[in-house]
């Protein structure tokens, strides 16, 4: 029996995947399939290869009502930048759920990663944040920065974005890029504590492995998100933080409390509230996160292998409909008996 | 920068891809990899699906000395068969150990794995089997019935060959093929005891979740691999056995004792001998498995990832020779500034 696999590049994927209000959807209901308790999620599968100063991670998940699920396999290798090659890479698999074949391997470079995490920001601040933001403040300078505010305007439409980064410059063209692409006010502000004092939506995206936003800042009808700490040693907020906001809310708590800032606020024993709730508890309303326009929240996003599943779900039929990708034909079991 | 990603079908791998001695002995090196202890291996992640009555394993390992390290995805979906399609399929990508890019994306629903398993018995029969064996005989009537016995007779040049299996048919045509292919006498036996007795080298290649092996079968000179246990709850060899052979050897240690017979032996009761050695010191000379030609050997399979990385980076090169495969052409980092 002949079977088709979709064979689909980075730049492919770029033609036919935006970041827009569908894809923030799709994700949402990942997390809204999480909360209801079906999906099945495997512990992240992690290996370091110390002789090439790399990691690779593997994440997967099934979620009931879609059709696929998603094996993603995110190598990190931080010498690259050395050789002109970025340090992420790596690929999404999407594979039937009713039969286990490979329906498509996508090529992205990480490209799919990063809109469903923008894509995730999007839907904590949907969520969390206080229905009026004027301003929004993001801390690093990289792709997430930018994509983070791209698809938090999407649900919030500021006015005014300030950009903090360790390097000044970087910091600046990240402005310049997002006032660019959004036509809206931004600059770099080189004082954190400003953006977040100007800011009712804060967004994190740094490598930090010590906190860039200190617990006296918050201030009420703030809502942070966090989503640059995936790894243990990896940390964000001020680990005081956490218990001080009227509301702290994981993607998962699992993934949180082991790479997240939920870890941090655990080993400084500043948080003792037990299990925080989740985003798709939130979603079903079996949580609540923000009480009043004056609440401070707090969302901590690891990365799920739910939203991947999403997402390659979702470039899949963009695909289908822009007809792209190599179609690789196979014959599984073309060679006599299984075991 | 342009980056070329090899794209290959379980055709051009069959093509391409020999059971020889080239194959037996790249997977050796991932047995000695592994006994030297540099060899960095993930656990195996597991995923269910039980509404479609599926699973889904990925195993890695990075093996230095190994220019590539494969992730292999192993998805088995136990209502196929009513499809008219294989319950086991899957792939493997194999990535720079040096850049984490992508290398070759081997859509071989499972045939590397067929070969690379088969290898892994005929690496455990160079080391443990009798030096003279006359007679082989194997337990089940699947594809690694019949590699298993291919890939031994490449170290082993047996003249006959005992097939048993639950189902006659079945193990009458496994014979019939084995006898064509190897031209030697092969037939099916209705009696496991006999098959044993008969036997210097045993394979057993079952799903078997009850002993198909007695205890009391094992006689000098007898040696037996057995590789279909890879889950909890399967069983091949009576839990008596293991401690009654003069040598008992896993391929991973961690794995047998999770997945393979050390389990049901340890939770039997009948293994308290500590850690069994791992095939790996056994071919470095640090464990010693058989001492004489009377001794009774038994090793334990599970697959491990160190096994993948191997076959994977031979695949490639053995591609690479027929120049097969499809060529697609990324560039990582097309897109601007990394996180």
């Amino acid at each position: 029996m002949s079977h088709q696999i979709r064979i689909v590049t980075e730049s492919e994927l770029r033609g036919a995947v935006a970041l827009d209000i569908a894809a923030i959807d799709v994700v949402e209901s990942a997390f809204r399939a999480l909360g209801e308790g079906n999906v099945v999620m495997p512990s992240i599968m992690s290996m370091e290869l110390p002789q090439a100063n790399g990691e690779v991670d593997v994440k997967t998940a099934y979620v009931p009502g879609i059709d696929g699920f998603a094996v993603k396999v995110s190598p990190g290798f931080f010498d690259n930048p050395k050789l002109g090659l970025p340090s992420l890479n790596g690929l999404m698999i999407l594979f039937s759920a009713k039969t286990g074949l490979v329906e498509a391997v996508f090529l992205d470079n990480g490209f799919l990663t990063d809109v469903r995490t923008a894509a995730a920001g999007a839907v904590a601040a949907r969520w969390m944040a206080p229905t009026n933001v004027e301003t929004a403040g993001v801390f690093g300078a990289g792709v997430q920065a930018r994509l983070q505010i791209e698809a938090a305007h999407l649900v919030r439409p500021f006015s005014k974005v300030l950009v903090w980064a360790r390097d000044e410059d970087k910091g600046e063209a990240c402005a310049n890029d997002i006032a660019a692409t959004l036509g809206i006010e931004a600059r770099y502000e080189a004082d954190p504590a400003r953006v977040v004092a100007e800011s009712q939506l804060v967004i994190t995206t740094t490598p930090a492995r010590e906190p860039v936003i200190k617990a006296d800042w918050l201030h009420p009808g703030l809502h942070i998100t966090a989503i640059g700490s995936d790894q243990g040693a990896k940390n964000e907020i001020d680990p005081a933080a956490l218990a001080k906001a009227d509301s702290y809310i994981c993607d998962s708590v699992r993934q949180c409390a082991a790479l997240g800032e939920l870890r941090s606020a655990k080993a400084a024993g500043t948080w003792t509230g037990g299990n925080p709730a989740e985003l798709g508890a939130v979603i079903l309303g079996k949580a609540q996160a923000r009480r009043s326009a004056q609440d401070i929240t707090i969302c901590d996003l690891t990365g799920t292998g739910a939203q991947d599943t999403a997402i390659a779900t979702h470039a899949l039929a963009a695909i289908d409909r822009a007809g792209a990708g190599t179609v690789v034909e196979t014959s599984p079991g073309e060679s006599g008996p299984s075991t």
